[in-house]
């Protein structure tokens, strides 16, 4: 397993737009095993997003899909700054229903 | 729903370790929607931990449960720190099957 947890930042008042724009993209990534994006309750222009995936390879060609690209095209123009960027090995958990 | 993101500190070596003594409580908490224990791949000491919660409340009520008690008694004496922790409200996003 591949991992990724990330804060954006959204230009002020933007927040839920720029949801809108990444969520659309998140119907259909081959190899995605969870994706999350998490509104962060301290900071009303940021955003988590926590990704689960088969491997590395599959979040990579996850950005050559069309939808995809469309999203972050339309998602580049709403992004102050991206506050942090981890990469990680998910080892253990739980993951059972929609999160939305 | 609520949600949790957290960075844990392991004691030296103690990652994997944390990491047993953590994810054992993890099966049957009521309201949890989501848990996944990620190692961090820069940095050999810590992991992160993303939680998803029908509410607040699920979420400390999970916290008097006797195996997260447990759970928490065992993982103490290996913790060296808690180098974030963020509150969030999940809005998108998908979770699809166990991540282990």
């Amino acid at each position: 397993m591949f991992g990724l947890i990330g804060k954006m930042r959204a230009q002020p008042g933007k927040r839920e737009e720029l949801i809108s724009a990444i969520g659309a993209s998140t119907d259909a990534m081959p190899g995605c095993k969870g994706y999350v994006i998490a509104e962060d309750l301290a900071d009303p222009d940021s955003i988590w997003i926590t990704e689960l995936w088969d491997d590395e390879a599959s979040h990579k060609a996850s950005l050559q899909l069309p939808e995809v690209k469309a999203a972050i095209a339309k998602a580049r123009p709403l992004i102050a700054g991206f506050d942090m960027h981890v990469t990680t090995r998910p080892v253990a958990g739980l993951t059972s229903r929609p999160a939305s």
